[in-house]
């Protein structure tokens, strides 16, 4: 199931491309695993560098929804979060992160040369400073996500 | 100057207090030293878990300045950025952080006994972990701060 839903994400991550922002995409699972919201990346389209596409749902999923039946939700992500996003899981109260491509492995294949988006805390180093504890699972499908930024500017 | 602006980021916690939100407030100074924008929490009144004074700042600055304008500009803060801020200022380009309560003594003074708002790695440690450097220069005024969070709940 967690491969199935990092696609959906990675179908988010397409779209956000296709509306003209950052290939990057996320979605919500609440408790029974069903697909609750998406999210996607608006940074370009919105003049908003902080529109990473896991802000924008937990922005919106924190008006919706209650810290207890966030508890109960996973997010999946297109590509690990940045250390803004990870952080940004733990304010919300959702209890697992699953991510497709590694903040590395990107890294490693398009560098990270350019100082101003070179900004990489591994997810879990972020989330093990946090008193509330976050699952955290991944990298998978890295092929599939590392297709989508070929493709784009990244 | 620097305890000027910080004092004007601890009257922006006082009013986002009053205004129902959580007591941390911030401003932003262009390269004169001038307040350019303010930021209010809106945790609470927004239901917005990521409505930090940071977050909302950077937000509406990004929209109204480009990087190069916003590289001169330096940010004041009545407290120590969490995780998610410190990395939100990295992203928006602002090339300086000013704070004064440091993470450190406002959970020596309150504890951190919650663990869904024990989250604390100082923004030095965050911030040097971005290819682009931002200078970070605090605490300072940290008993004006305490007394504004002793008189609330923080």
């Amino acid at each position: 199931m967690k491969e199935v839903l990092v696609k959906k994400a990675i179908e988010v991550a397409k779209r956000s491309k296709a509306n003209g922002n950052l290939a990057y995409g996320c979605v919500l699972a609440d408790g029974d695993g069903k697909v609750i919201m998406e999210g996607e990346n608006t940074v370009i389209t919105e003049h908003d560098c902080l529109g990473h596409a896991e802000i924008n749902l937990i922005r919106e999923a924190s008006k919706r929804y209650d810290t207890e039946f966030l508890s109960q939700c996973s997010i999946y992500t297109s590509d690990e979060p940045c250390p803004m996003c990870s952080s940004a899981i733990f304010w919300s109260g959702i209890s697992t992160l699953v991510f497709g491509l590694s903040k590395s492995r990107f890294y490693q294949e398009f560098g990270n040369d350019n100082p101003a988006i070179n900004f990489n805390i591994p997810s879990k180093d972020v989330l093990k400073a946090g008193g509330r504890k976050v699952k955290v699972i991944g990298p998978m499908l890295e092929d599939d996500v590392l297709a989508i930024h070929r493709s784009s500017s990244p």
